[in-house]
C-alpha cells in the first residue's frame, strides 16, 4: 500500500553545529537505507523550502509508521499523510 | 521538472447526471492522453476522498500549466502545486 | 487497515424536500449494508452537528475507498481521513 | 457518554532525553491504568504522526476531563475533542 | 452536562423573502420552546455578526443533539461546539 | 456589557514547577477576586483541554480589558473575545 | 464604546444587476444616515478589495449590532468585529 | 508606490458560456488597457492554478483599488495585496 | 495615505523581568513620538488581548515601514497591515 | 523559469544582538551576490512587516532552490514559492 507523506523539518533553535550535523548524518542514513530496501520508492526536495514529499510502499500502516517513527529527526517534523489507491483513470500498471 | 499536483473535484451542484457523466468522460480521455505521452507519470486516488495526487513531468512551467489546464474539470478543481527538485539524500536516479 | 472518517455533509441548497429524503435513505441503506458486513465497525453522530466520525476495517485502501465512494452523498461531504495502526500503549487485542 | 480526542504530542525541545524516558514511561502507565478500567475504549497511533486518536467512554465530561488532564503529558499536547452520540443510521447496538 | 454552541447562519440566496421569513418564524418558537424547557439556558447574539453563543444543558450529548437539530436551520448553520465541565477555580455552585 | 472570553493557557516550557505553582495560586486567587465581585459571572473548563470559557459582565471594554489582563497568565494565553448582545428570539430577562 | 468591523461583500450571483444596483443604492443610503449621525466614524475601502474598514462608535453593544444588521447586504457579508479600548501608550485625548 | 495583488478567479457556475467568454474578452481587454499604460507593471499566471501574480505600480491606494477594481470579474476572485517597498539589501535602482 | 496595522505582541519567555520593563518603556517613548508627529493617527487596545489596533498616515510605503519597524518589540509582533482609500460612500472629508 | 518567493523571517529569541548582525550581515552578502548575478530579479520589502517578496529567475528548480537555501537565515524563514508562467493577457515580453 502506498503512502504520500509531506515532511517539514524544524530545528530546534538551541541545537549546537555539531549536534545538528550529527543529526542530519543519521538522518541521511536512516532514509537511504529505507530507500534500498524499495520500500521509500521516492525522495523529493520541495523547492525552496526546507520540507520534501515522499512516496513510501509498506506492508501495513503499522510497516509505514516504523519508517518514518524511525528518522531521527521525526520528533521534529510536521507530516501531512495522504494513503492512495488506485485512480480509475490512471493507465500505468506499476506503483498502483 | 517535476511537478506535484493534489486535485480535488468540486462538481457544480446545478449540473445534470448527462452533464456529469460528459464531463468525467472527457477528463478521462484528456488525462489518459497525456499520461500516455508520459508527461503525467503518476496519477493517485487519495483514498477516501474526490481528489488526486498526481506527479507530472514537463518541460517547462508553461507546459505544466498546459497538462493541468486542459482538463475539463480545471475550472472546477482546488489545486495545490509543489515544485520537486532533488533531495540531497535520494539515492534513486530516476524521476529526479 | 483501519482508517478513522470525519464525514461532514453539505446538502445542495437547490435539493427539493423529495430529492433529499430519497438520498437520505439511500444513504442509510448503504451504510448499514457496509455496517452489516462487519467492515464498517463504529458510525457515530457529532454531537451537535451534520457530521459523522466512522472507523472502517478494510482490506486494503481500494476497499476503504470503495466504501466511502460508494454512499450516495460522497459528492456532498468534505471528509477527513486518518490511516491508524497499533499504538505502542495499547492493551486491547482486538481491533488492533 | 462517548469522546473521541485527538492527542498531538510536542515534547519540549530543552528536555533532557532522561527527561523524556520518563514522561514516556509515565504516561504509559498512566494510559494503560485508564484503559484497564474500561474507560479508555480505544487508544490507536495515527500512521506517520506522532500523534494518537483514542475513544474514551466517561460518566460526565468532568470524568473525561480527569482521565485526559491525568496525562503527565497533558500540558504539551494540542487536543481536539468530539462529543459523541447515537448516529439515526447505526446498527451496532455497543458503544452507542 | 453543559454545552457551549457557537451558530453562524448562512440563508441559501435562492430563498424567497417568504421562505426566509418563515423559516425565522419557526426557528423563534422552536428555540423559545426549548428556553422555555430551561434546557436552553442562555441564547445571545454575537455583535455584529449573523450567529449566537448558546449555553445548552442536556441530559445527554443525545438530547443536546436533539435541541440543535431540531431548529428549522439547523441544516444551514456551522456550528462549534464545546463540552463544559467545572472548572478548579470557579466559585459558583450552580450551572457547574 | 457582557463578553465571552476563550482562553488557552501556554505555560512556556523553561518554567520551573515551583514557578508554575506560583502562577497557578495566583491566577486562581486572581479569577476568584472577580468571580466574587459579580464581574466574572461563569469560568467553565473546556472538557479535554487546557482552556476555559468565560463570560464576563463589565462596566465598559476597559473594564473588561482590566480584568483578563489582571490575571498572572495573561501574557502567556491564546484569547478569543466576542461581544455579546440581546438575541431577538431570547426569552430570558437576566444577563441580556 | 468603539468597535473596528471589517465588511466583506459576497454578493449572490443569481442576482440581476437591477437586483445588485438597488441594493448598493440602499446600501449606501443606510451607511450614509449613520455616518452623519456621527456614530459612524471612519469608512474606509481596503484598497485592491471588495471589503471595508468600519469604525462604529455605539452607546451598547446592542446599538453597534442595530446599526450593523440595518444594512441591506448585513446578510451577505463575512464581519470580524474588534471591541477596541485605549490604549496605555495612546497621547490622543479623542475617540478614546 | 508598489503593490503585489494575488488573484484568484472564481467564475459563477450558473454563467452560460457566451457570458463566460464576453467577460474573459472584457478581461483582457482591460488588463492590457492598463499594461499598456505603465502601470501594471506585470501580470504572471501561477503555473497549474485559475490564478494570476501582478505587481502593480500606482500613484496612490486610490489609484491601484481603481485599477483593480476596474477588472469586470473583479467581483469574482479572491484579492490579497501586499503594499510594498525598498528593502535594504536590494540592488536595483528600479522598480524600488 | 492611511494604513490599518494591527499589531499581536509575543514577549519571548527567557526574558527577564527588567528586559521586559525596558522595552516596554522603549516602546512607549517610540510609539508616542510617532503619535506627536501626527502621523501615527490612533492607537487602540483590542479588549481582551495583547494586541492593538493602529492607523498610520505616512507619505509612503516607505515611511510606513520605517514607522512600524522602528518599535523596539517590532520583531516580536504578528503585524496584519491593510492599505486604506477612500470608500465611495464616505461622507467624512477628513482621514480620506 | 520565474519563481515568487514570500519569505517570513523569525530569528531565533535566544539569540545574541552579536549573533544576529552577523547573520544579518551575510544575509546581505549572499542576497546581493545572487542579485548581481541577475538570477534574483527583484527584492522588496513588505511594509510593515518582517518579511519580503522576491522574483527569482532560474535555470531549474534544482537552481532555485539553491539560491534560496543559501542564505543564513533560511532555517528560520517561513517560505512560500509559486512557480509562475506567461499570462495569456500579458503583453509584456521579458520576464515572461
Amino acid at each position: 500500500m502506498l503512502y504520500l507523506a509531506e515532511m517539514e523539518v524544524h530545528i530546534p533553535e538551541s541545537w549546537s553545529e555539531e549536534k545538528i550535523a550529527d543529526y542530519i548524518a543519521r538522518e541521511r542514513e536512516t532514509s537511504q537505507k529505507w530507500q534500498k530496501s524499495g520500500k521509500w520508492v521516492y525522495l523529493w526536495r520541495v523547492a525552496g523550502q526546507y520540507a520534501n514529499v515522499s512516496v513510501i510502499e509498506a506492508e501495513s500502516p503499522e510497516e509505514f509508521h516504523q519508517i518514518v517513527s524511525s528518522l531521527p529527526l521525526f520528533p521534529y517534523m510536521t507530516i501531512k499523510v495522504k494513503s492512495l489507491c488506485k485512480h480509475p483513470n490512471a493507465v500505468r500498471e506499476t506503483l498502483l
